[in-house]
């Protein structure tokens, strides 16, 4: 089976091929250009450095949200548009799992923070379960916005220890310091943003589940309105 | 603090650029191309998309070894060629650390195996202990190449959980499952492979304790000599 994994959800633009348990290539940047600038260029040189035959993908597996609004609609619309071309199913991978699949293995609490401005996260929390050789991630809280001191309330509750990470972190790390109860760890450099890799990986294990949507159906998951349409009431 | 990472050890190809906390950019392949032919076009095309100017790099990491000899040589003389003219330090870092650095964060003892063939693996444990609000790794069995048999035997002896990864694992898979009488663990895709944003990531941690080294005084460690050098008995 093979995946082209895309995640453009925040300032991380990556494009990346799983073929069964290989990851083939992947193209990641953390960088100030707009992932309309970057997206396509990088997929047409990963593909060029691989090899890859579009037409060969199983389907094409997208962070699908939440995330920044043109950033969700860029890999979208990319998804949307490969996924019509070549007839291929689109899988969609809900950003804060593919997040907290960086931190495959670990035996803490994982928990994402996106940040989505005035003292709000995009977040959820996991935790890995083993499953024969392999592992299960579970979810104990959902994903959804929230209020960072929420969140912490929450991790407060559950009792065990945390691993923060995502772009929300370093936002709001002396208010974690102030009231996350239990101990915990920040992700480093190499697992602590969006991979490619994880979305192609974590849209492996969903579409060998039966998880695919028709390209034409699918849309990204804002988690709230945009702040134009809040200010219109719609 | 800005880390270049090269890893060329096995059949992934990777570089990878780490500034403090932020994987900036990295490019993976895992193919069928040879290294001489992927790795300055991958490195250029990272750099074109992240606008990197080497310059301003503060060292280049490079897996160190072990690793295929070709392929240790690619990645060394690349580094050695950058740090010459660029003036700048390398930074060595042992290719199974790199490959164990993947899975941060996990609580079970990790085990990367490379195919050394002839039943035998380059091999090496580790487990991680929280270090503040971060982690360092514990070397459990120094890298050394071993007998497949041997090693599965120290990891019973430590009788802790074990996640393997490497291109030794599939290899000997039957083995492990035969020999291997704690419960083990399997890296999927996006982990198990070579990753130079590990050897980047290391490799900042590695020269901020000042372990680097004169690009003109670095060799790679090959573990063991050449066919051709056992056969002629030097």
């Amino acid at each position: 089976m093979k995946i082209l994994g895309l995640d453009t959800s925040g300032l991380v633009a990556g494009v990346a091929v799983v073929e069964n348990d290989i990851l083939v290539g992947e193209f990641t940047t953390d960088y100030k250009k707009t992932h309309s600038q970057t997206l396509l260029p990088m997929l047409d040189g990963l593909r060029e450095m691989i090899d890859l035959d579009l037409e060969s993908l199983d389907a094409i597996a997208v962070a699908s949200g939440p995330g920044s609004f043109t950033g969700l609609r860029i890999g979208s619309a990319t998804a949307k548009g490969l996924g019509l071309a070549l007839s291929k199913p689109l899988v969609e991978v809900p950003t804060l799992a593919g997040l907290a699949w960086n931190l495959w293995g670990t035996s803490h609490v994982v928990c994402p923070l996106m940040d989505a401005r005035r003292n709000q996260v995009y977040t959820a929390a996991y935790a890995f379960q083993s499953a024969g050789e392999g592992m299960r991630m579970e979810t104990l809280v959902p994903g959804q916005p929230m209020d960072i001191a929420c969140i912490c309330g929450r991790l407060n509750e559950i009792g065990r220890s945390v691993i923060f990470l995502g772009d929300g972190e370093p936002v709001y790390h002396s208010i974690l310091e102030e009231q996350v109860q239990v101990p915990f760890l920040v992700a480093p450099a190499g697992c602590n943003r969006q991979r490619a890799a994880s979305i192609a990986a974590l849209g492996s294990l969903y579409f060998a589940e039966g998880k695919a949507v028709d390209a034409a159906m699918h849309q990204p998951e804002y988690f709230r309105k945009s702040q134009a349409e809040q200010n219109a009431g719609t």
